[in-house]
């Protein structure tokens, strides 16, 4: 295992070269597969309380690491045909996010100072 | 800019933790807000045609990179606290894919073969 | 107020046709729309307790609300476009659903029988 | 079949209290499930071109009709634990979408003009 994001992204789009599938992977059918996954994630979780879903029996883990993985290869792919390099966009935006939300005032707070969904 | 998706990770753990967000940060809760965030990418491509995805104008294209942002903070933060390595579980899904996607069988076919909706 | 699908849809379908929509109307288009949608209504849940989500104040009941009606509008939109009775396909599957789930079996546990995830 | 939303939310009240799942129905946990099913929903889409979204073959138009029940299904129940009225949510929505999208402004355009989104 390697911590090589780009190369996972490479080994991908070979993956789908052989298959001939980029005539289906435009960025708006890869992002309708994105939230396809992102939803089959949700339903791992839905009938769960918080504890539980903190917790989760070894069959539950075992679907949701591979739902994870599949968010994951789709978010990969999307960023590729879209020439996006996942780790700076984030990196930015987690930069934006921690002048935006100043401790002192969101401090333990998810609710009760606006905005009402603080963003990671 | 830095290709270390874990120094990402760790710096995003620490955003939460001087903000006391890690009691709404169970994993249940941070399956919404990745699905929440994978709408708002949708959203952006809903009304444009496969072509115009692929080249999307520089203000949506702009918002399209902060969603996707928004998206792999929220998955990368969601594998922390399961402890799941994402490149690890993507790297496992992407083989058995390779396996069970025969390329003699689904060359070129996103439809006619079985299955209907072949993952990545 | 009425409690008329029917007439509602033919308001919304004459919605669309004044200012030309029909073109961006497919059903493809629709069902990213309608996820789009119930994405927005997910992340008012998000940092909400189980608790919390039975008794939201009365800003945040007011947006649930309002995307309670948008996810409202285009199920109704996308119905109408596909030719489908949305009471006529659910009540079919009400009825599948209540041979499926024998009350004997799936008392009380959404987790502990088979499916996990028991269908409403 | 009847035209009746009322009715069916009955019946789907009953489905559930003859199994107690009223435990796991809480708006954030039906939220989710709403979700999930749009993301089924998506997923029958993903690969279409717009024009067989239009005219999908008979399997792929019945898991569509399946997933819209289940979307469907989902939304009555959310509704019913909110005491929210669906028709009178949605037509409200409409009818200030009326006003604020002046058809001499937005006729036949989903991206030139303000907002990007048109919302139905």
């Amino acid at each position: 295992m390697t911590d090589d994001l780009g190369e996972l992204s490479a080994r991908l789009r070979e993956f789908v070269r052989v298959r001939e599938w980029e005539q289906f992977h435009t960025p708006k059918n890869l992002a309708m597969a994105l939230a396809g996954e992102a939803g089959e994630l949700l339903a791992e979780f839905q009938w769960l309380t918080a504890a539980e879903s903190q917790n989760p029996d070894p069959e539950t883990l075992a679907r949701i690491r591979a739902e994870i993985a599949d968010v994951t290869l789709y978010l990969l792919r999307l960023a590729d045909v879209l020439s996006i390099d996942l780790i700076e966009v984030a990196t930015t935006k987690l930069e934006e996010n921690n002048r935006r939300y100043d401790p002192a005032n969101y401090r333990g707070s998810a609710r009760k100072a606006p905005p009402a969904h603080p963003q990671i």
